[in-house]
């Protein structure tokens, strides 16, 4: 079975490792920094090579595509090129490393097809230096307000806009080139699975069905603070106490749920914080992601039940983020893991815990994701890997689901 | 029964909340700073006027004394006046204002007395700006080295160590002056309880018999850090969540000791506190306090008791700072006591949770500690409070107890 080449696919890993590298293994390359523009510059000239047209929209999303046959929609496939600070190698930038590479396997081998194929890159996925995240993919999709987005100030150094930082890009192109749905026939994005279940399953490819639905909540609790010395147990309302009665009530009730069902506690804040002093404020949040929508209901109803007093403090909650799950296109999720299951490789199929642009787009146009392992499950941090052999498994994936959709010209 | 001026008192304590006032009812006072120097000058105002004789030390702590008959040691009676960051009006200032209402009731009304009678202010007791807290009290017990103490860098600005801002202030005396317990016959300090038991057991006066022991330990747990929205439940390392069960742990087991024991976690850290990623790194201090080292043992019995691995996660402690329970002469707080009754008021024995310098001092002469109620138990804050009646009553004790003293003459 024809495959993309291996060492290509090493050489566009190393190569775009450069454009923004820490020197200890990973990157920072914030969106429409001169780093990411380098990478931008080079896909470019790649692309460019290869005999691609280059479009990009308002968002300065990048659009390279090999021509098909006159009329027929495109089949889009790629994702982001940013990172967050000290990020890895692969989150993003791998969906359209593995996306260029199926592309130069289409050109160089002369491959038959005929659809138009496209290899995108959305602008600001990570939302690190310019928030909120997936912000390009968000604005195309009318999930965001492009005049608040352009008026994002950098959260870093508060200095630029990302209106001021789009317009000194030179990636600013026509809304007219944004991805038409009339005109795309689907998308796929391949991304590196940021989670440890395919290593722990043995599994060479994740066939994405969608994306987890999640609820965030942040919960305050409300106390007295006092002297650690002076005051005895019977009259303390110690937030801090409070706080971790209520995490202990969350890891009890939740746990009854779908194992499948993932929580997170992952900030916490104490007032005054100082070791001789009871806390009288401490606040912590809560990310709860199922991708069914009645489990996350049941989750939203054990958190609903705290009481409004734990531990003589009063204690509240906000919801501060929530996501429906965001199902994929059915036909599509098949020929993801036919073509796994004809290249040989072993699959598994699962929910994406995190966001990403493919979910927005698939609002518009039918959309499906591969992931591939991730070493360790780690991610957005340096020791972020992927072996070369498993993103040249997941770009013959993603050729296949190319080739295989263009055959069968509609979903 | 004579007593102090309830007037005077009340004077004393609104010209001395002037000095660092932060116009929201409280003061910030640091050591040493133009505010506590503007203290100590009015201190001193007062006391010359009153025809007491003024000494510094080497460590700038002040002797004030009413002569009395020659040879004869003396009674010794003060606190400190310096204060934490937007501290109260009361907290270690109203042990030197009774202390000066009582020596100025012993003028004024002429009262025959064998031995002198000293007002002491004590430099340095909160530490606030130079570390540690009790300071001077320290150097001249020998608990603390006085070089290392000349050498302590303003905790916030960096810019002066505590001998410059010695050498600048005016009030650094001779080594000669210290305390000396050949010529003392007996130390007394009054200090707001800075808790809510006097006022919630509706006792007018504290009969200190000695401050509790005290063990600080730092927990830390060591997990791994992996996305919230990737990583199924099973496959975590929570070091949020082994914090979590280690306070309830703690909360079970010391529970189950003497009700008297008191025990704060009052900080914590948490790493790298993002709310979509689980942490992998927590710490939290443990502060526990009993008068009696037996019960104490058993605490720290619980403390080492804790396994080396929680949730999943490597869990440690390390002892932080340590302190002996110190016992008070017990004719002296008998003569506290005595005091109290003859005034008619209802009295509680108990221990101080907080350090003080009298704790220090008690080494090297005979010691007691009066409390007056604080209201709600505020301290270290700008709400803190005691009325001037029960502010009055102290000072009224102070003074018997120093005249029973003086009749005994010996303890």
């Amino acid at each position: 079975m024809l495959t993309c080449s291996k060492g290509r696919m090493d050489d566009k890993i190393k190569t775009f490792s450069k454009f923004g590298d820490t020197g200890r293994g990973g990157i920072t390359r914030f969106s429409l920094s001169p780093e990411a523009l380098a990478a931008r510059d080079e896909f470019c000239r790649r692309c460019r090579a290869l005999g691609m047209t280059i479009v990009t929209d308002d968002m300065a999303n990048i659009y390279a595509t090999i021509p098909g046959e006159p009329g027929k929609p495109a089949i889009l496939m790629g994702s982001h090129a940013d990172s967050v600070k000290q990020g890895g190698n692969y989150d993003g930038i791998l969906g359209v490393l593995t996306a260029l590479e199926a592309a130069e396997t289409i050109v160089t081998e002369k491959i038959p097809h005929a659809h138009p194929v496209t290899v995108v890159i959305w602008t600001n996925e990570e939302g690190a230096r310019f928030e909120p995240a997936m912000m390009s993919s968000g604005v195309i999709t009318g999930k965001f307000d492009k005049a608040a987005m352009l008026a994002s100030v950098a959260k870093d150094t508060g200095d630029i806009t990302f209106g001021e930082a789009l317009d000194a890009s030179g990636y600013k192109g026509q809304e007219a080139n944004r991805l038409n749905p009339a005109k795309a026939l689907g998308l796929l994005e391949l991304h590196i699975e940021q989670g440890p279940v395919l290593e722990a399953e043995g599994r060479d490819i994740g066939v994405v069905e969608g994306v987890c639905g999640m609820v965030n909540y942040e919960f305050t609790f409300l106390g007295q603070a006092d002297h650690a010395g002076t005051t005895p147990m019977k009259y303390r309302k110690d937030a801090l106490y409070a706080a971790v009665k209520t995490i202990q009530y969350l890891h009890d009730e939740l746990d009854k749920l779908d194992p499948r069902l993932v929580y997170t506690t992952g900030k916490i804040s104490c007032h005054p914080n100082i070791h001789t002093v009871i806390p009288d404020e401490v606040r912590f949040t809560l990310d709860v992601r199922h991708q069914d929508p009645a489990v996350m209901e049941q989750a939203v109803a054990i958190i609903k039940a705290l009481p409004a007093e734990v531990a003589g403090c009063a204690a509240s909650f906000t919801p501060a983020w929530t996501r429906k799950t965001v199902a994929f296109h059915t036909k599509l999720v098949g020929m993801v893991e036919q073509a796994s299951e004809e290249l040989g490789y072993s699959s598994l199929r699962m929910y994406s815990g995190p966001g990403h642009d493919a979910q927005f787009i698939a609002d518009l146009v039918p959309a499906a994701m591969i992931f591939v392992p991730s070493v360790h499950g780690h991610s957005h941090c340096e020791k972020e890997y992927t072996p070369v052999e498993q993103c040249w498994q997941g770009a013959n994936v993603l050729l296949h689901t190319v080739l295989q959709l263009d055959r069968a010209g509609a979903l």
